[in-house]
């Protein structure tokens, strides 16, 4: 127990914070709004606006009114005073985004992920990002912190990424370290369906949204969750990891539905191709079975309509544990809720009172590149504000 | 945006609090004990003591070093300065105690539900509740809080109890209004196995853990989930409805298994009755069958195997989601964890890769009236305080 002691620096730090954040969420603002909207007097908005300017942080963007003089001077936050970065690895595409404090993308590219080791794919990211780099103007090194989204749970003992089937050669000890070391900037790795929920939260479908679940069944089958309006990871970062939900269809579930997990096995987009496959249907890929359900192909017809009552049965377990406000649902085979709608819930019906609102993912490709910036941006505007309470 | 603007009431206040919660849970203790606890100053410490003294929530115990004068003075808080009431109404029993402020109980009886109508349950609560303040020497009038715990979720736009089919009569319109109006003092109501996990975070098994739930298998199941070290309860307060997870045994499951759970109506005490009924077994409880499993009976072992089989896949499909720190299993059924853990553990061996640590509830029938007393405690403390903010 010890009481919360106010101070001068730490008050006038928290001051030059609150403006910070009000120029930041709300946009350009003259020394009388900020006033107004803090509750701070007028000279106590000025000197934080001066300490926040000689940071460099907050500059002049112009007068209203056309008078020149402090009082109608409009000030805005300096978004390019930091640039951060997204990496979203996945098994068929890598994409990266450097972003500046605003949460702007200055640069994204999405490429192919040909890499057929660790290391290879280690060399492509690096390549990436100075790639992305330069076609912003700016240089990688500049960029103050990095977030990675990539399948799997970082085992802090080990430094490994556990549970990440999908890519190969991705679980090996000491690659973590190497990719982080390539890129050169600070930077930490994230699972990358927890960032998509973190994308949705900051900019889709779950934007205001107390509690939800981002349900993602693509190439494999995950869940972010926020709770409270953060994301919660779980005890040891595998909260989510619903490709392990005992899907019941088996007494004893093969050693590969075991170590992938049997709701992933049946649900992700290579248990669709199977049962494609398994009817005759010579489909190479689930984008494939849609098209040809959309074409009215009855036979694919069935295989979607069995795939949404697979994902309705784990939306209604997720329900019965979680009450979620909202479920999102994405991912590459998730994405085509338009066909899937039905069949999910039809089967959420047949299995009990419960009736989940479920939408489709705003941000699509782009979720985890937008939650990893949005991580990166908390971190790195942390990061520019304890360097300026230091120097204060 | 507001800037938090301190003021002396207010600063004054939260030494008030401060100092009452340390009284609370360290004890008894000295002007300067409090003052080197809490940072204040002696003389800021003396006022606020004097404050709590004249609302009667602080007094004086004793003098350290048989020296009179008041820095040797012993406070502690007054405990009989409120007092508080939890109620578990179950399908079996229904309990009821009374608490001092420290939460210690005053009063406490455990009786058998023998209501037919949720009239009648509502005469025998309010008779329980006088004879138990009687046996305590208090009026139950004084009581300034009662959390009542029950099956199934409040409905707040109908008043009405959902998904409480274990109880008969329970789900009619107006019958918690009544219940709360029968009373007399100020009331509320929340699910049982919610509260149970409240309990078990207090003063279980769940202390000090940061995520936990607390799986309930019984009469019916059910789960209560610690979040961040507070109770979640979801969107609609139906977080933790574990009997509507879908067990996977039926394509599509019998209307009772639909209405109750296809885990419920499979996992809880009836189901696991009818299973030993059905291997030619006729036991009239789970109790019986539990004993006559361990009196060396091979089909009811059989039978208690089979059991620990679904739970174990209930708790794969929680760890899944979840992931927590801890599985704390209580219930009727779930209690008998001896013999219940070895093909609890196999079958999420065979489920997968999740590992997740379960231990037995430290609070076993009492769970759920720990909780309301907790949860009651919390609200009259809360008043009390705010009473005597308000009066200063």
């Amino acid at each position: 127990m010890k009481a919360q002691v106010g101070n001068p620096q730490l008050l006038r730090a928290m001051n030059e914070r609150l403006l910070l954040d009000h120029l930041r969420e709300h946009g350009p603002a003259s020394r009388g709004d900020l006033a107004a909207a803090s509750g701070l007097s007028k000279p106590t908005v000025s000197a934080a606006l001066a300490g926040l300017e000689s940071a460099g942080l907050v500059h002049l963007v112009g007068s209203r009114g056309g008078k020149p003089g402090p009082s109608t001077a409009i000030y805005d936050m300096n978004a390019r005073a930091g640039l951060v970065a997204g990496v979203d690895i996945g098994r068929k595409w890598i994409r990266l985004a450097i972003a500046d404090l605003r949460g702007e993308f200055v640069g994204r590219r999405d490429v192919r992920n040909t890499a057929r080791s660790g290391a290879e794919l280690v060399r492509r990211v690096r390549r990436l990002a100075v790639e992305v780099a330069g076609e912003a103007g700016v240089e990688w090194q500049s960029v103050r912190y990095a977030v990675i989204g990539s399948p799997g749970v970082l085992n802090p003992a080990t430094g490994r990424l556990d549970m990440a089937p999908n890519l190969p050669g991705w679980g090996k000890a000491g690659l973590v370290e190497q990719l982080r070391t390539a890129l050169q900037v600070e930077s930490a790795i994230e699972n990358d369906i927890n960032l998509a929920a973190v994308g949705e939260l900051t900019s889709g479908a779950g934007r205001g949204v107390r509690n939800f679940v981002l349900v993602s069944v693509g190439t494999g089958v995950g869940m972010g969750i926020v709770i409270n309006g953060s994301l919660y990871v779980g005890g040891r970062g595998a909260a989510g990891e619903v490709s392990f939900l005992p899907s019941g269809d088996l007494e004893v579930p093969r050693l590969d539905a075991r170590q992938r997990g049997m709701t992933e096995a049946a649900t992700a987009a290579s248990g669709l191709v199977q049962a494609a496959r398994d009817a005759g249907l010579p489909f190479g890929s689930a984008q494939e079975v849609f098209a040809a359900a959309a074409g009215g192909d009855e036979r694919a017809q069935a295989i979607v309509a069995a795939e949404g009552r697979r994902i309705g049965a784990l939306i209604t377990a997720v329900t019965a544990i979680l009450d979620p406000d909202l479920v999102v649902l994405g991912g590459g085979v998730g994405r085509n809720l338009d066909v899937l709608a039905d069949p999910i819930a039809r089967r959420i019906a047949e299995l009990g009172p419960l009736r989940p609102t479920i939408v489709a993912s705003e941000l699509g490709d782009g979720g985890v590149l937008h939650g990893a910036v949005a991580r990166a941006l908390d971190v790195a505007r942390d990061q520019l504000f304890e360097r300026r309470s230091q120097g204060a």
